[in-house]
């Protein structure tokens, strides 16, 4: 008999259909069995009465556990006290599998047990919500660069060289030579905002921190759009614009999974453009005001890069996202254009997330000069052989371009309001965690 | 001034527009500039006329050299004889930068040259139009499984175990620990489709093949959905239904870009279903007649696996793509479950594209008993420690399930017509390639 889904049960009230999938829950009173059924596209609760269903169901329907497969046979109906929920009158329902005892249970795991069972997590209502906001997230992601004119243009993952030195970057033996996992496709994204104007690629990406903490993964997928004839103005202008619109379509599309993790989302519902923007000479100030009322525990000096307090710091002043540009050049990358006011500060952006979420974007201008690339790959010990090609880009038609990159997982967290970053993907790698 | 794109040109027609761009060819006559634009969203010809432009414009007319960047403030109009055409009268110009010597010209290269200098080469007309035609199959293979109630489950490309053998895996050092790259998230979907119901991941997958054909690259994106309680029969007609939405997107959506690379479309028109459905029994008897008709060189034998000679016969006898199902267990891998009406054939299917494309996708039938399984991973010689994720599969609700897996390169190639899949992606690795 044909299949029907969960989710479309709606569509088919009063009359017979079949569910396939697997026993979420069950509990009995007497004479009525109240299974609750999942199929992955959503969960119902199915009602076996002693006397109007076969003895062997009703003895299946005593013997079944936990996760078992089950192939059910019912007549789903609206509950009577509960607008817009659901029940499934079971009429008759075959066992596929009766599982083995299922090691996760109702009860409180460890995060490292659900963590080694990740392949079993996934089937936990939290899970599917959040798996189901990532898909929201990464769908918005695309529709929004697709409608806007860009090219889709994936960038390689086996890179030679190293966008911003080697000390974070995963080695592979390729065949003969050495190969690194690309950590960003940004310097393969100019090659291509100049070959098709508006480009973005949007895959996994790599870097080998050592860093054990709520924010870091090693394998986390990355958005980055760049924009040829684009300034630092209109790249915050498309940040914003970006963010507003993923938040926006989470909102409408993923109400019910953002109620299932618990997201208070008067926040979220406040994230329009404009969002504040805040020159690195204000956070600077701000920053030592916050030490001067006891706020923050170091004093922050002007020339260093943004912590992770000083970060939630700034972002707790505000309701939106804040945009911090114009950071000082030397804790930048090579590639960033100078700002020609003062040398010293790269044209640059963070995003810096509310609620303590930090960094969820980083981006800017690249430098268009062949001399001051060059300058710059020397400057920090860079083999110029490697990106001979990359300096191809300021010697035929070079000419402003800016671009930003958005890691996902972040993005995930912040939206639904995660703790820490391993739930946002089916499979997170950290330092410690490469299985399952 | 505002920027207008090319391709927004006809909403522009008879107003003074500003196009940002680079110098794709030109050529004058006597007091008439030809300079032909592109921006990346189109290209347009600018006609700059002595008499109407300042002497600095004219100048700069005749020194500008291929791909130089330009600023160009002129009137677009249609062109007076060729509808649908359009071309801009110039009224100045601004260089922003006169390029070096450009190393494309419209002469012949070869295609070391051309590989060598591919962050260029993706400035031409036809890398465009492939290009154009990649982005639209994966914005369709997205919106397929998107609207048919697919989650996107991405799965990991750093993996401990190898799903097929670890001969044509790269290993990774992964801090004190080794780790592969994902050739497949086939293993992993299955754990989501047991989740989710409905599954697809989509990302590069890696293959360290020493194969130097125009089929291989050593890195390639590849779409996998997964379904749980699906039969080969209910992945066949996935198969065939997913393969004539794509065509027909890039038909609908991409006539100019197949022009460009001059497809002949009429073999893609045909591509609806259902497909031709071939058991190998009767593929062996069809390549064995072959071979005694002097069509093919080796006499095929029972138990083989097809090889790209025996595909492209296969596939030359149907105007559709061919599937191919039912191979000997003996040819495909540990996971496949087995035809109970005959268990030395797998239930698998191997989609072959017409015109000499060969295979497109291969999926089929997972086994789901759990003494199956363990059976064949002892007998494949494969670290049982490594599977205990999978094999819970098998333990926690087993159920039939069925999937498959297709490279975009591949069905790039094959839609584009194309005779090598290097130009199928904006920077390809290959075994000799691995820059830019």
């Amino acid at each position: 008999m044909k299949q029907t889904y969960i989710s479309e049960i709606p569509k088919h009230l009063g009359g017979e259909i079949t569910i396939k999938g697997w026993l979420y829950n069950k509990r009995s009173s007497g004479k009525l069995g109240f299974l609750e059924i999942r199929d992955g596209s959503g969960i119902i609760q199915g009602i076996a009465s002693k006397k109007d269903v076969s003895e062997q169901c009703w003895s299946d329907c005593e013997r079944v556990t936990q996760e078992s497969s089950v192939i059910i046979i019912g007549v789903p109906r609206e509950h009577p006290k509960r607008p817009g929920v659901y029940e499934l009158d079971i009429k008759d329902m075959q066992i596929v599998q009766v599982a083995h005892e299922y090691p996760i249970t109702p009860k409180e795991h460890g995060v490292e047990f659900l963590m080694d069972n990740r392949h079993l997590w996934l089937r936990s209502r939290r899970q599917h919500a959040i798996l189901r906001v990532r898909h929201e997230i990464i769908r918005a992601v695309r529709d929004f660069f697709d409608n806007n004119g860009f090219i889709l243009c994936d960038t390689p993952i086996f890179t030679p060289a190293a966008c911003e030195g080697t000390s974070t970057l995963f080695e592979v033996q390729y065949f003969d030579d050495k190969a690194y996992l690309a950590q960003s496709g940004q310097l393969y994204n100019e090659a291509t905002a100049a070959a098709f104007g508006k480009v973005y690629c949007f895959g996994p990406t790599f870097r080998a921190e050592k860093s054990k903490t709520r924010r870091h993964l090693t394998e986390f997928w990355m958005v980055e759009p760049e924009v040829a004839y684009a300034k630092l103005d209109d790249i915050m202008e498309l940040s914003e614009n970006f963010i507003s619109y993923i938040v926006g379509r989470v909102l409408e599309n993923r109400k019910e999974e953002l109620k299932q993790v618990e997201r208070d989302t008067t926040m979220l519902e406040k994230i329009t453009p404009p969002f504040p923007r805040l020159e690195y000479d204000n956070v600077v100030k701000i920053l030592q005001l916050g030490h001067a009322e006891g706020k923050l525990e170091n004093r922050f000096e002007w020339g260093g890069d943004l912590g992770s307090p000083d970060e939630t710091y700034i972002s707790s002043q505000f309701e939106k996202p804040v945009m911090v540009h114009r950071y000082p050049a030397a804790v930048k990358a090579f590639y960033m254009e100078p700002d020609p006011e003062r040398p010293e500060l790269a044209l640059c952006v963070d995003v810096l997330a509310p609620e303590g979420y930090g960094e969820v974007i980083g981006g800017g201008e690249r430098a268009s000069s062949l001399e001051f690339v060059l300058n710059r790959i020397h400057e920090h010990g860079l083999p110029e052989e490697a990106f001979n090609w990359y300096l191809d880009l300021r010697k035929y038609g070079s000419v402003p371009h800016a671009g930003f990159g958005m890691g996902i997982e972040r993005a995930v967290a912040w939206i639904c309001g995660l703790e820490h970053v391993r739930e946002t993907t089916p499979f997170p790698r950290m330092l410690y965690r490469l299985k399952p």
